[in-house]
């Protein structure tokens, strides 16, 4: 269903609640995918969308709200009771409802757990003591794994009996006497294999799980390694204790790389898109204005230190911009490689050296044709040789640095364990500022007699 | 197998090769993951990848070189000659040996695809036709279809004639007598079957599938939307021609993200991570520097067209380090926000005028703090409050305005359909800068006499 879709539905059932057709918007909303009826409440009036959702059988309900961005979903929350919340709980994949009752406040929380299916609350309490980014937090505990002595046939019926529980099922987890896990069988290994067959005899035994403890980007990077469509989690004693699907990881990896990007762009927290609070958003992007604002006034009092050399030549003032942009241009650059790749895994800390060979060498070039080309400007167009060859030794001597100290940043950061995103926008950009003022306003004062 | 592991591998294979020990270096090769022998052979020197890659059956080489990234796998392709080539692609899928045979010089390709299986040949010259970033680009020809006419048991005679060319199966494809797409059965619902049933009868005829000529991108946003483990790709009328998986939509995901961030930091291409050519990486980055460069000769002429208020008011040069910054700042976040909401299908073109309105707001709030900020500042430790009533006032409006011009730009150029991401980095920062040096400029020279 494309945007327009979207939009069309949205407006005929704004008119129709209007008009108070319940049967006509019961037959709409019947049809419609989870995702995409998540989608039309989002771009309803608060009114409407607690009127529609309100139209929706638990089930369709739990699936809705599995898909709704945060905001949206916190502002229907808020107008539900906790005998509707257990209803919808209830019918959710254990991951979903944990994510959903740690949204809840406590006491409500806590009404929730107690009314819901026993064996589901017990899930969703042991879920809930992981962290949230780590393999435990975003696993579930719907999966399907037999013990290796049974036959094809009873693996069969096993599925069978936990075929509504488990809607989505790709590879039957394999595990000893103590659940400790032995291999895998695929689907379609299990529909080909004869029916008296023991399952030992045609599992996979090359198996590549994940720890609960494990960081999410780290899971995502495993699974896109190794092409997995669903990855089991292991305790410390290797007890098979959830799984992880493809569809968690597409969704790590989105908030993974917003995460990333957001945080190059100097905003603190993750900004959601659909959030709605000026305040809110404020106030992730402030922290960064704020370490801008300090290093330039950093940057402004570099410049009173030199108000000499500037009042004596003031034509140095107009190359500020251009000395500040390239090294800021060029810091960027080298950094967001650095970066992205660490975070994607491409990038590793121990050929870092041969990487920042790398950057040295292609700043060196760079360095060297901007440098050349502001000479050129310089000397040709404002007839001032020296003046030319001082400032584009200084682009030069600025593009290096820049890039160097974008390259390292990030690699000193990730070997003190702090996600080197943050270090792009802040940090990298105004202490190349700082630095690079001085080093301009530096050589302009001693090569002052001789221009 | 993490990084250390790889490492070690790496340096016990080199070591082995130096003396000679084949017998131990084909036991060490023969247990590892396609993915990590990738790896291995990128961390080797030439010849001893070339040695290792020389060692490895067609089958184990073919999966090795779909896991390789672009550069080293040139390396490798370069010291082949088409015999060998052509076993390799012959065991490929058919959407690796697509990208592999387009990689080729045209001679050698030529001579592949006249070696290989038929058949094959026949899909890989299909597949060619299509646009490299579409759905048809990335699809497989292998997937398993069946007749709406045929029973469980005979789908399932069909799995067994198809396993050893179709490695994954999670869908079963039912199409008409004119292969038309008309529903899908999952493997879970196929076991759970009972063998006499018709497939139409149990088939799921709710199905999302894509056109050839989709954008990959949007590919993407739909498999992530429905939550699809593997997508049908239909030609114009409906015929089923190709299947998406869940890891070839994994690698647009990191694709995509890893354009857009690069692009964002003003680099024009896509900079490979092991890329080796300096020359390469250069040029990249250079057109950014570039416009970086005219921009600020730009703000430079600014300059100096107000130099009389400069000479005048020399402390004015001081600032215009913070009134870039923040500018800047302002203008990238605001912009990535746009641009990565809007590459993710979470910013909508038809919501943008609200989006705008928020970025009104939240540029009018951070604007007025750090405006006060630099008022205080002045007013207080430089004891010119005159002075620092216009520098906190252009600030405010330098905030709002860079802010804004951040968030406007992308849009425009989504509706120009330009990939608002180029924009980020190199017109908006510099557009900014000229920008608001002459806002500043400008409001000093016209406030002059009241200072």
């Amino acid at each position: 269903m494309d945007k327009q879709d979207i939009k069309e539905i949205v407006e005929n059932l704004n008119y129709l609640i209007e008009a108070n057709d319940e049967p006509m918007i019961r037959n709409i909303i019947i049809g419609l995918h989870p995702a995409d009826l998540a989608e039309i409440l989002h771009y309803l009036n608060e009114d409407n969308r607690h009127y529609i959702f309100s139209l929706l059988d638990a089930e369709t309900a739990s699936d809705v709200i599995a898909e709704m961005d945060d905001v949206s979903r916190d502002t229907i929350l808020d107008d539900l009771d906790e005998y509707r919340i257990s209803e919808i709980v209830d019918e959710m994949d254990s991951d979903d409802a944990t994510d959903l009752v740690s949204e809840l406040p406590q006491d409500i929380a806590q009404k929730v757990l107690d009314r819901i299916d026993i064996e589901d609350s017990r899930e969703v309490k042991e879920l809930m003591t992981h962290e949230e980014d780590t393999a435990g937090g975003i696993m579930a505990k719907e999966f399907v794994s037999v013990n290796k002595n049974c036959t094809v046939e009873q693996v069969i019926r096993k599925i069978r009996s936990k075929a509504e529980e488990v809607e989505d099922i790709y590879n039957i987890w394999v595990v000893d006497d103590q659940n400790v896990l032995a291999g895998t069988v695929s689907l379609k290994n299990l529909i080909l294999a004869d029916p008296k067959t023991r399952i030992s005899e045609i599992m996979d035994t090359d198996i590549v799980s994940v720890k609960t403890d494990m960081d999410q980007e780290e899971v995502a990077n495993i699974a896109k390694r190794y092409d997995l469509v669903s990855i089991p989690v292991v305790n410390d004693n290797g007890v098979l204790v959830g799984r992880i699907t493809f569809d968690d990881i597409a969704d790590v990896m989105d908030e993974e790389a917003s995460e990333d990007i957001q945080r190059m762009a100097g905003i603190a927290d993750e900004e959601e898109y659909r959030e709605t609070s000026i305040l809110k958003i404020s106030q992730v992007r402030l922290p960064w204005l704020l370490v801008g604002f300090v290093g330039e006034m950093i940057s402004a009092s570099v410049l009173k230190h030199f108000e000499a050399s500037l009042s004596k030549i003031i034509a140095a003032a107009f190359f500020i911009p251009i000395i500040m942009a390239m090294g800021g241009n060029a810091g960027i650059q080298s950094s967001t490689i650095m970066v992205r790749g660490m975070a994607t895994g491409e990038i590793e800390l121990f050929e870092v050296r041969r990487r920042l060979l790398r950057e040295f060498l292609v700043s060196f070039l760079n360095g060297l044709i901007c440098g050349l080309l502001l000479f050129s400007v310089v000397a040709v167009i404002l007839q001032q040789a020296r003046f030319g060859l001082l400032l584009g030794g200084v682009l030069f001597i600025i593009i290096m640095f820049a890039t160097f100290n974008g390259a390292f940043i990030p690699v000193i950061l990730k070997k003190l364990n702090i996600d080197p995103a943050i270090a792009t926008g802040p940090f990298i950009t105004t202490s190349n500022d700082v630095l690079g003022l001085l080093i301009y306003l530096g050589l302009i004062t001693v090569f002052l007699p001789y221009l």
